[in-house]
């Protein structure tokens, strides 16, 4: 399948590490599993919320090597680097490993319209014109600041653009204008995954998005969630999203978020441990006892919270 | 009542407008008796959420005074200036006409923890040191970030500081960590209110915080909310707050946020218009949609939000 | 005359102040004097450099009129606010008492080409279709990247726009890309005044700016230089550059700079104190050491740094 | 030798590149045997000049490998890099192969004092304790301010910290400041050489640097200034300095720096091509006309800069 037509939830993948800092292969392969199980439509590994930029070169091959072997799913790989030479590396041999495409988020230096659109292209050179590609809109984490008029430059300047992972802060409006530029002709069709952990997925799938890219401790939610509004079920959506959102807001704390999501993945039987190479943060006692009592709020409706 | 036993809700004020941009008077005293009918224990005017950088000299000056002379709570007012001549003005205007203290943000230039703590004390020198005041810590806008150690060192330094504005995101650590500071003897005691929304104040009131300092459109169940939790009715303290998060975190949207507030807040009748000063978002129609039907939602389990 | 065609030096005035932080309106007169006599063509007031954030908006207004009624020049008028009241408020106040129009430059949030490009609309909005402006264009400090193409939609879409103050860096390729946007008919012309402190003048002028928009403290040599290019005295001009070369470099530290070029002035009898407000950089020893070292260096070529 | 006892220049060298952009490893050498001539104490490889973002892994050791095989001087390689994995399994390459210790810049994220020491407590742990390490501090490209406390407690912490790359702006009071740690015994010696592009290296020395670390395209005039200056030729040290500051400035624009530089090595026959790898701002007509009208300025005082 194309990138360009996915729709569902390619799950933003953590990388799972033994409490001494090694990567733990048997907890790729059960992750992997889970997350097909969960309903996925596609994974995406090696992005932020992957340690990405913590694991050295061969590390990070291995990783997308496993997973995209094991999936049976599309499998996106972020490959972000500081420069293009290390980018284009890391894009031929997953891509040759039968990688989906590559996610590609832009260095924060770059602040006009014609550097963003310029790096974009610059990129596309590097990887090669023949890698779908998905852009990553992250302002936040970033600090670079797409119009819509932007995004559809490089939807337009550059074939291989397939996906926008859509993780504007606030976002709703963006969506509504990507899809309106695709009514008017002005830009063809890409798929639009979100981000922000899923904190406003309830509504964005209602404005066009064509599904979540985040790595949420329950993507099976996400997937029922993406199911539930495309059947036009709007009120049994957001009642299943309202069920989880004291969760999801919790779990995007800047910085704190990637620790709640290791956590509960572990206490799920997903993961064997909720370790993080530095710098990473640790849930403290509070911050797990607040966890458990969310989980525990959640259970009361929805029986996968229930972990112990 | 000195500012650093406060406890409960400092309401942040947004400022009502005409249509045409003119100051709303009317508006603002019904929305000042508003704000003490539901249970607020003190007002916080000319904040960001307040427009104040929109306002000139004289309007920011005849606000404080309208608020102050009605609202028979205490009133904290924004100082905010980019530099301390006019802070200091700001200040004496509003301190004579009867404010409980003044509300001090740092410039988005300070980086170092020197820089912080000698900026507030100019700031303090600039006021008087008679003056009790609030530090505002709110990184996500203003790009500072002050560790729990340099607000310690802040309030230790200056006897006038009274009261911690959290808008720290993430910031539970923050906050048991200043609680810790205050029983290990190395920091005196200071009210402390949480900001960003609303969106955490379910676990900040258990870390700590004495309430909130947020422009919520419900304040009046941010009220009860910090109520509930103080007798420790924890099951129900969550339950209010999980009603009102759909819509605490559509609100919680930068830029638009202030946008959504002012639209419920006319639709609870308290304002008479929705309108800001340039430059301002505006809610689209999709956006409107939005809000109605999640007030819809809430009005199944809270009658206040039923607003037409 | 018309700011468009205005060419020459319109120097950055300093406001001067006593040691005890009071305006000095006498060296604000003798400082006027100097300016004139020392061949500058325009001045300017209320910058960055003339400390403008530090003054209450009376005093900022007083400045402004007291340096009109005396120039015998055209005084353009920083009106650079949080928002668009004090903006009007002051560029009305100053228009009517004579200047040649403001300067406004752009906060520090703004990021993509539309938001720059609507910033200015609504400021010429604001302080009135008949107000000539000048944009202010300096990432170092403002954060805000401005293209060629960019400014050129400013010019294009306000009237009003009749100069603009280069300060990007590295700059000289702006500067050629606006003259050939001229030459090619997509922008009308306007004065392009550069700062920096001067660091470029010597190349800047060979690509095309009118002149300077600066307050290195010897504005006598800027006029000498500005005249020097015009005539095509090349190596003349770059050996009048070169000899205050290491000065010009000095007093271009951030931060530092405005002490270097207070104490000049002052060692040069134009203003009696090099007394900034707070927060503001002093000269230790060594620093003040260094610049007379400079000082008497220069003098063997230029009789004017003979200061004592 | 010690690095902490190191003094002269340190040059930051290039990265030759043919125009088609492999690496060029015959200009490597007739690089690395022009600095041994130039007067150069040490070669520092892999900087942010040394277009290091821009090389992937394998050819980042080839090249630090060869200029330690062939200098014969001490040579710092810089191993910043997004994650300690990969700064860890550079620097261990490239320490086994005969460096003398290698260069951390912080991460732009790092805001407060603790965040700064606390990441290079992580680092050392990283690349191990064992390996002499200098601080890179450069606000202007990294937005991390250090101040010489942070400094400081980084030296004192950390005993493998044996230099500091001084790069601030301004940054004459910050070396002062050290010194004097040094002399009240607060903190241990290390050695102190400064960058940006050399053009505050004049009072540096005399503040107390050791000497250079700058790639400043006449390293053999910067090694001459480093030993008038030692000997306590100020006037001499001051007129070598100024008459190359026309051109020391000019390079010392961000971002077009390198292409002047990399255009002046050519000329010199130091490498055979100015090539970059993309991002890299190239020069243009009007650009390497002034380039070439500095040098033969220049050139009527120093005949090295006759190159043509």
């Amino acid at each position: 399948m194309s990138l360009d037509t996915a729709r569902g939830v390619y799950v933003i993948a953590p990388t799972p590490f033994h409490d001494d800092g090694r990567v733990d292969d048997a907890s790729i392969d059960r992750m992997t599993d889970f997350f097909r199980a969960a309903g996925c439509t596609g994974i995406t590994v090696l992005g932020q919320m992957g340690e990405a930029p913590k694991l050295d070169a061969a590390e990070a091959i291995a990783i997308a090597r496993r997973v995209i072997g094991r999936a049976g799913l599309p499998v996106v790989v972020g490959v972000t680097a500081p420069g293009f030479a290390a980018m284009r590396s890391l894009a031929r041999e997953v891509m040759d490993a039968g990688a989906a495409g590559v996610m590609i988020a832009p260095p924060n230096t770059l602040r006009t319209d014609d550097q963003i659109a310029g790096y974009y292209r610059s990129a596309v050179e590097a990887v090669g014109t023949d890698v779908p590609f998905v852009i990553q809109d992250y302002p936040l984490t970033f600090s670079v600041v797409m119009t819509p008029a932007v995004i559809r430059r490089i939807v337009q300047e550059n074939p291989s653009c397939r996906m926008l992972k859509h993780e504007d802060w606030p976002g709703l409006e963006k969506i509504s204008a990507l899809r309106g530029f695709e009514r008017d002709g002005s830009m063809r069709h890409i798929s639009i995954l979100t981000g922000n952990g899923g904190l406003f997925l309830d509504f964005e799938l209602e404005r066009g998005a064509d599904g979540a890219m985040t790595g949420y401790c329950f993507p099976d939610m996400l997937a029922d969630l993406v199911r539930l509004s495309a059947e036009g079920r709007r009120d049994a959506a957001h009642d299943l999203f309202d069920a989880h959102l004291p969760l999801i807001r919790y779990e995007q704390q800047q910085g704190v978020g990637l620790a709640v999501r290791k956590y509960v993945l572990m206490r799920r039987g997903v993961i064997d441990s909720e370790a993080q190479r530095q710098p990473g943060a640790r849930l403290g006692a509070a911050a797990r006892a607040e966890v458990d009592y969310l989980l525990a709020r959640l259970a009361r409706t929805d029986p996968r919270a229930r972990v112990g």
